[in-house]
């Protein structure tokens, strides 16, 4: 057993879209856990978009990365050292490891995994991102059998959790994703009934003659992971009484794309006119739905009913490069990094 | 009985702002009722903000007014002749008689009234706008003791109702009006904890530090009756889980003040980082309601523990320049035109 550990902090808060630089690792020793902690090997690391947001020093609904402090993450690893009770040396479990080799935390935050689905699964499609797409399409989707959705992001983590409930619930599922790849996955492994590829489209005008041909009864579930352009093409097909849980806005993020959308008059009239709910939503509030989650789409997994993909970058020092590419859509479903 | 009737037309669309010439009053003789039909004698006339959408040859939840139809509206008067079971002449009834000395209309499509109430209540705080405010409040903004609400066009017939419903539930209510009178009668008359002039501030920012100021605890339901410069004041300052009735947007009917909130970006961000809900509703979906309502809010209202501020115009001929300056703001109540 290796007595030093790695971490990659955040060097520097980026301007706009994080570079290389941002981000820096450094090793030290490995810590020994105290009373009620657990010592873990982490095996696998999330990242998620949402990152983003805690790299700036804004107050939003959690807290930032310090300067120099760990990037935020969920991780899946093995119990090393165990002084928590009702943990054991061999373990799997899941917490919020950090960007890191080696995390120690207390048993309390730490969840045990089932030995029987792959632990990377844990981070993913049985994790925040599949719990996100479960609880929101039911809580504020609200979605009924031959309505339409549209999802962008949708090979994603979230999207295609979200496409697959909405199929399986008799919704007609149109996807947008960025290129052809990714389009096929759409229909073929996600089982989308159409997918449209946003980069073959130059502004909202021509994306939206996409999306009323592949959803010719309009829109009545508009599933917000991207805003920016998408938005602007989606808003005018939504259907009176339509619901826009709003889960992410990667166009957006760090202050990318703002001056595509002059729109919020025409917006906010789309919203009186057709009586949409537009609900703010993050899976924080939501985790005591987990359990009910895990019970029902656990069991899709298994049998396969519920597909999912992933994008595995190997060892912590690709974190950044592949966090970089996320951001940029260069990833096709939920990105792990394999320890 | 005279045998001639007067109605105002929509003699062109309004550019903007309407003026007196987008309107033309005609006399015709009066219309004989068919089997199963009321004539009416106006006695009173409701305008609303909602007409000037009906104004324009847009796609919207309500038919446009034709070039020459009788500019649309509710009114209350009296049975002059009946062919309608049920209805007797002098029965008082409330239907949709547009902006008419007179109308002939089918019994199904009219209401009689309590006689032991002034009949104009049926068009303000027992009718449309007073039930608009008691759903909208109940169904989307779901006060709670101890919250803050916040409400524009505070004097109105709409607001005036949420703001005396929300008091009376143990919120916080901080009105905005145009002008010290209209404040004065929203603490002194309608009892809201704080009132702040809009018209005594040039931006955003600076109508949000008195915002701030009267809401030290946060914004938990935003009543949007006037969207514009008040919207983008009071979005950062939404407590997390607050809700937003989306009602009307005076502030832009007719294409106005657009270029005053190139805001969207900002507004998506604080909808998902202090997971809002926003809804639009119409009132017209919630008829079902009018008998709760009437049963809850009439025996306040007759009780006096609800109370109401009417802007009486006199004379059909005066509705014109009335709604005009309804549009403007230069209603305190709920405008009636008596004819």
């Amino acid at each position: 057993m290796s007595d030093t550990m790695s971490r990659i902090t955040l060097a520097r808060r980026p301007k706009g879209a994080p570079v290389q630089d941002d981000f820096k690792q450094v090793t030290e020793s490995l810590p020994a856990p105290s009373e009620g902690q657990v010592l873990i090997a982490v095996s696998h690391l999330s990242l998620d978009p949402y990152m983003r947001g805690r790299m700036d020093d804004v107050k939003s609904y959690a807290p930032s990365v310090d300067l120099g402090g760990t990037m935020t993450g969920q991780g899946v690893g093995r119990v090393l050292t165990s002084k928590a009770d009702g943990f054991a040396e061999g373990d799997i479990v899941t917490g919020m490891t950090g960007w890191a080799s080696h995390a120690c935390l207390p048993g309390s935050d730490l969840r045990k995994l089932d030995p029987s689905l792959p632990p990377s699964t844990a981070l993913g499609v049985l994790g925040m991102p599949g719990l996100t797409g479960w609880v929101g399409l039911h809580t504020f989707g609200k979605p009924k059998k031959g309505e339409t959705l549209v999802v962008g992001a949708a090979t994603g983590p979230v999207g295609s959790m979200v496409g697959q409930l909405a199929k399986s619930l008799g919704l007609r599922t149109v996807a947008i994703a960025g290129g052809a790849e990714k389009c096929r996955l759409a229909t073929e492994t996600f089982g989308f009934d159409a997918a449209i590829d946003h980069r073959a489209h130059d502004d909202a005008q021509s994306l939206r003659a996409a999306i009323t041909e592949a959803a010719p009864d309009g829109v009545d579930i508009y599933w917000e992971n991207v805003a920016g352009m998408l938005l602007e093409a989606v808003m005018p097909l939504m259907n009176v009484h339509g619901r826009i849980p709003v889960c992410g806005m990667i166009a957006w993020y760090g202050g990318a794309n703002i001056e595509d959308s002059n729109q919020l008059p025409g917006m906010w009239r789309s919203i009186l006119v057709k009586r949409l709910q537009v609900s703010g939503f993050i899976i924080f509030d939501h985790w005591d739905q987990y359990p009910a989650f895990l019970g029902d789409v656990g069991p899709k997994v298994a049998a396969g009913e519920i597909t999912y993909l992933e994008d595995v970058a190997e060892g912590l020092e690709s974190a950044p490069a592949a966090f970089i590419s996320l951001l940029k859509g260069g990833n096709v479903g939920k990105q792990i990094v394999k320890l």
